[in-house]
């Protein structure tokens, strides 16, 4: 194989009480990456469509992860790679670690599957630190896991694969202002109270039940944010009209996905998740701020090979 | 049905990294407990053996849970309970919550069940709220329900009923010193550090998914307390040694029981928790305190009727 061409999906992740440590994969919405084997060692990146992204190895997140992966793992010849991102940058939904995952899953099938899934991610992690100063895993583990991923300790990388029931869907509204991670950190406290982190760890006991028992109820139960939502829902406009239009339509449960300004709803069944789409469409036409919508099921397998040669 | 002689289980709650919403049922440690049918009204505690605790009923937690299931439900008779204490009370392994739980458990069952097993908690925690000071659920969950249960959320009491895995055994060392949870919850600080609170929702994700999966090695991993034995393992004698003993010995995880003075240890397999409970009690004796070491299985049916009449 020379030449392998993948479909990278987007991700959500701080799922609700599932603040840093739980991310799910998206289906259908994400970019395409084409990676080439060449003589010459190392990596390119000859083309990136759809953003305006650095094609400087060393500035983009492709090239940082998928040259940690070559350190560890040195190869007789290199590779180039093309990005068609469908994922905007800084929607909040996984964009820098669609191409961070994508660069060494494809990169590592090439050099003939030395590494698994798993142990990609730390690979991965790496192009997630040049993005927004943190390595980490929730988003990239999604994209190479598939379906619901736990970040057990994020030192160690213990991650574990969650199940996610087959009628879980998601909608997703991303308004269209700009949102640094960075920035989304800063209003993070130090120090939160105890009973709110008790609260939290609570329902996301809770929320990993639900997933292994198919109680649709009990996840909408669990998604519920009292840490972290509270700081950053001010930095979405439209924040509690978007939440009450999808809880008014029959969600589950919302959120920020990832550090926003993307906001996540789960919905049992498709024509509910259409439906809350509708909603919140309808709540943040008033706001006056560009916005795309998606409606995803979630995608339990991850990155997907889509043809090789 | 006139009399009723039941088993009221032992119990742990504060299960490491689960603080305040995690808890699980033993086998074969326990109180017994006789409830019979009075003509006078009202709730009689006629006899206790094993401990000296109030015999009146407003100052008996058995007394006071069981007033409260009457309010809700009033019956035309009265209800007499003989109580066979096998469990210290003060020794952090649910004596107040057998008892609630056992009052409340006893007399819903000579008035033909009027309340599901679930509903009955609501009852037992005003036992657990004389005995405390708070109204916490932990341990009557799990000795009503049986097996793991989670508090999903207190003010609402959601609980969740989760998987046991049926290789599980717990080893449990009771030093014989007076700890009162009014103490103990003293030593807590009000607020804590995110990034710890993060770790400890982490991994009590991931413990709730070993119980899913009987992924023993997954439950050891997360078997990890960072925001609460921290201050508390101060309070107890030979904390570290302990742990150091139950984890050299095999054991998958330990850490405090309720809110001590004991200390849990689990283990895969009985042969396990036998050696684990060896080296715990090697290493306490050196401290000169008495002690009690007790091996169970995870109990997965809670409270059960031992005759009636």
């Amino acid at each position: 194989m020379n030449e392998i061409k993948i479909f990278c999906p987007a991700s959500v992740a701080n799922v609700s009480c599932g603040f840093d440590v739980l991310g799910f994969c998206l289906d259908l919405i994400g970019d395409e990456m084409v990676v080439r084997k060449t003589t010459k060692k190392g990596i390119r990146i000859t083309k990136i469509e759809g953003q305006d992204l650095p094609l400087e190895t060393h500035e983009n997140v492709a090239g940082v992860a998928g040259t940690a992966l070559l350190k560890a793992h040195p190869s007789s010849f290199g590779f180039e790679i093309e990005i068609l991102k469908g994922i905007k940058a800084g929607s909040g939904i996984g964009s820098s670690a669609a191409s961070s995952a994508g660069a060494v899953f494809g990169i590592n099938e090439l050099l003939g599957r030395p590494f698994s899934r798993t142990e990609l991610i730390k690979f991965a992690i790496k192009g997630e630190e040049l993005a927004s100063g943190t390595p980490h895993a929730d988003n990239v583990a999604a994209v190479l896991l598939g379906g619901f991923t736990l970040v057990r300790c994020s030192k160690s990388l213990d991650i574990i694969g969650l199940p996610s029931p087959s009628q879980l869907y998601v909608t997703i509204l991303h308004p269209k202002i700009e949102l640094k991670t960075l920035h989304a950190r800063a209003v993070l406290k130090k120090n939160i109270v105890l009973e709110k982190a008790i609260e939290q760890w609570g329902n996301l006991a809770a929320l990993v039940s639900g997933l292994y028992t198919n109680d649709y109820n009990l996840i909408g139960r669990s998604l519920i944010d009292v840490v972290v939502e509270p700081h950053r829902s001010a930095l979405i406009p439209g924040f509690q009209e978007l939440k009450k239009a999808a809880t008014n339509s029959g969600a589950l449960g919302s959120g920020i996905s990832g550090s926003g300004p993307s906001m996540f709803a789960l919905s049992k069944g498709k024509e509910t998740a259409i439906q809350v789409g509708k909603s919140m469409k309808q709540a943040f036409l008033k706001s006056n701020i560009e916005f795309e919508l998606h409606i995803s099921k979630i995608n339990p397998k991850g990155i997907h090979i889509i043809s090789s040669k």
